[in-house]
């Protein structure tokens, strides 16, 4: 009532009163289960609970009624909690709105979470999407990967601060409202770690399509591009990188090109409707389209403009590729051409021969998605897949393929095509040019064709093939 | 580690920490405030606290330093909880990542709620969403606007039926995993209550446009197509209307034309990358492209195929439009083309003359949006708005218009127009067709243009112009 009254006045509250007393006369008075239509023996259950009794995961007396699934009903996924679930849900009143309206959350029954890396310090870590659980081409936003040097800042947007110097005409600082009174722009971009599938260079080694390719999200993001900020200082002749600082206790800074920043990188405040979530640099970050996670800095300070990169560990150390000849590939930031099989994948079991949808995703740094071809024999033979949606720039793009499993062993493989006419590299081709120089094999990009075994078993398991 | 240890072998778990202990070595060793870069005097805080003291709200010592935004940072927001947030976050070691990777949310200092409208019985009710605060083109799904006939129904998953039966050559039941096993779509649509506004015929009545207009959400929507069910179980000759039933207490039940169920409905069980939210029909909701929202059956639970509709409540006293002829429109599922500015807007107020940046959503029922106007003076003259995403089929659009405010009165308006070539009407054209013959003035689909009146203060005001 206290929060309503915000919004409306007493007439639209006493109109929604006459409405309700209508309503609520009707549900109350209709005698179940008499319906103006075919309702036939067996289709629901016949003994409703009248009672908010505690049905979940001990369904036991309806076993009968509800066949094949009532051995599903008596597993509790992990983590669920013991909760009313009546039978037959049209014999018991629902739950009601929340009188403030909410902040609504997930069902009981979903339960996934990320997975974090089995770092020994859980400040300087990463977590993976679970891309297996996941539907559609977007990801929750409560499962967008995450990857921390020193932990997730709390920051308090009123007091955030965003300084642009360096060889400007006029340095300035800009609170989130002065960022927020810029026009905006909404654009759906994946992020991806150039660390994803690290573990993979040298044999297959997670299991999970989560564990291989889960450091890759996809959000609708919304902010203001840095060229409007830019027209705002004014950019001095020779302006040729910026130095982007982050406001973690890593202090995480990269040297970015002025051609990329002017291009189409934005300063985000927004994620998927709301205002974007701490883990992914609440309340501002720099999002760079196509460019490795590691430059889109988060909970973003600060800019300064130069004529040369300033060379910080995170450009030199660390974020280069060590290739064969014992030279580094330095600023290789553009995320290639890459795409995985969802399902089937890694760690499941197909419960025997039929027809399956093999789902997957698809995405290039370097603009869109031109087409997605599966092989079920390792690469031997190729079919194009169909993509769900229509591609867009630097997103990612649901793709699928009908399979009818004939029970015999099979290797599936994916590989995306992008709009250059880059075509996604086997491990093999890709280590001939990158050389094993690294620590691990190599270390970031790998972005080589993934192949799941499905064995006669149904058993689908990570494989180099 | 538990949860790592599923997807990462032993070898893996090692490369991760070699790789941690140099990460960690570096953060603890590093000097602050030291830079390889151009810090200058009073750009960030010179005493930054060591320990976790509690910064939020009560930033006094800081005020100086933050200048304007001092006085911000200690007003706290509703429903703000008291929380560490250091001056300067780059001091301390920021939030570890969750052991098990964990399901996110967001920030503590964001804490927009849906509002419900304040009926007396709290099961058959709606909340509306917070447009005002919204960014981007999507809606949170923790803000998805809610409306219940009779609460929220629990659901387990596993319990969950559909029965597809009436005029098929097969009738079926489905499991979730059954449908799931279907090749699946994925779009993105708005949905609409065709109450949205209800209050507004007579004269403007909500303070807010969360209060005008929130009765509208965007979301990326996967599930299988009904065309692919109806050809698994058979359609008979005469087939022509789809009862749809849902498992809410109400039994929320509504005919719709086969020819719309063929063409582009969907059985959706995914919301924005993840299940979909209980409050949105968790786990089956039925999704009917531009159709009003009431048809949109959550709980989906039986599809009954007939020959000619059901006539149930609520296509009959309910969900229709009395016209001024007495008569009554029903079956008017269709949503037409709209419009409103959700900045600036109602219970607003501008801090002065000077650059702003108009911006709102546009939609309909009946495809992509193709244009929208902006008009400053209520309605007399008309300027074009920039489309800030590329139009898609049935899907919100965010528009924006630059605004250099003089200081005057003036009244805030937009219009939209659709593929089909719809121009949104004014509500003296609206009330010209439909007359008055509804309870409120009229009830459902009130699709006029909506006023802003910004006063000289800044005060910003619904009305009708």
């Amino acid at each position: 009532m206290a929060n309503g009254s915000i919004i409306y006045d007493e007439a639209s509250r006493r109109m929604a009163d006459e409405i309700i007393a209508a309503e609520t006369r009707h549900i109350l008075q209709r005698k179940q289960p008499e319906r103006d239509c075919d309702c036939r023996e067996g289709m629901f259950p016949r003994s409703a609970p009248t009672d908010r009794r505690r049905f979940l995961f001990a369904a036991g007396s309806a076993a009968g009624m509800l066949g094949s699934t009532a051995a599903m009903a008596q597993k509790a996924p992990p983590g669920a909690v013991e909760y009313d679930a009546p039978l037959d849900p049209t014999k018991v009143p629902g739950r009601a709105v929340a009188a403030d309206g909410g902040y609504g959350t997930r069902s009981q029954f979903e339960t996934e979470v990320r997975v974090r890396f089995p770092t020994a310090n859980e400040y300087t870590s990463w977590s993976l999407t679970p891309l297996d659980k996941m539907v559609g081409n977007l990801t929750a936003s409560g499962l967008h990967f995450e990857r921390h040097h020193a932990g997730i800042p709390t920051i308090n947007p009123a007091n955030h601060l965003l300084f642009v110097h360096g060889m400007v005409d006029s340095a300035k600082k800009f609170t989130m409202a002065d960022l927020k009174r810029f026009p905006a722009v909404t654009r759906k971009h994946f992020i991806e770690c150039s660390g994803n599938g690290l573990t993979e260079w040298n044999k297959p080694t997670a299991k999970t399509v989560q564990g291989t390719h889960g450091l890759l999200s996809t959000s609708e993001w919304t902010g203001v591009q840095f060229a409007t900020i830019a027209r705002e200082v004014g950019l001095q002749d020779g302006a040729t990188w910026v130095l982007a600082e982050g406001s973690d206790a890593a202090v995480m800074t990269r040297s970015i090109p002025m051609e990329k920043m002017l291009k189409d990188a934005l300063l985000v405040y927004g994620q998927n409707g709301e205002a974007i979530r701490p883990e992914q640099g609440y309340p501002l970050r720099l999002l760079l389209p196509g460019y490795e996670g590691n430059t889109h800095i988060k909970w973003l300070r600060r800019l300064q403009v130069s004529d040369k990169p300033f060379m910080t560990r995170e450009e030199t150390s660390k974020y280069t590729d060590l290739l064969a000849s014992g030279k580094a590939r330095q600023f290789s930031m553009e995320m290639e051409a890459k795409s995985v099989i969802t399902f089937p994948s890694g760690d499941m079991k197909l419960p025997g021969p039929g027809y399956y949808t093999i789902t997957g995703l698809a995405w290039s740094g370097r603009g869109r998605v031109q087409s997605v071809d599966v092989s079920l024999d390792g690469g031997q033979t190729w079919q194009p897949a169909q993509l769900n949606v229509a591609a867009e720039p630097v997103c990612t793009v649901r793709f699928s393929y009908p399979w009818m499993w004939d029970g015999k062993p099979a290797i599936l493989q994916s590989r995306c095509t992008d709009e250059t006419g880059y075509i996604q590299p086997t491990l093999k081709q890709l280590i001939a040019i990158r050389g094993t120089n690294g620590p691990f094999g190599s270390i970031y990009h790998l972005n080589a064709i993934q192949s799941w075994a499905v064995d006669p078993t149904g058993d689908v398991a990570n494989v180099h093939a």
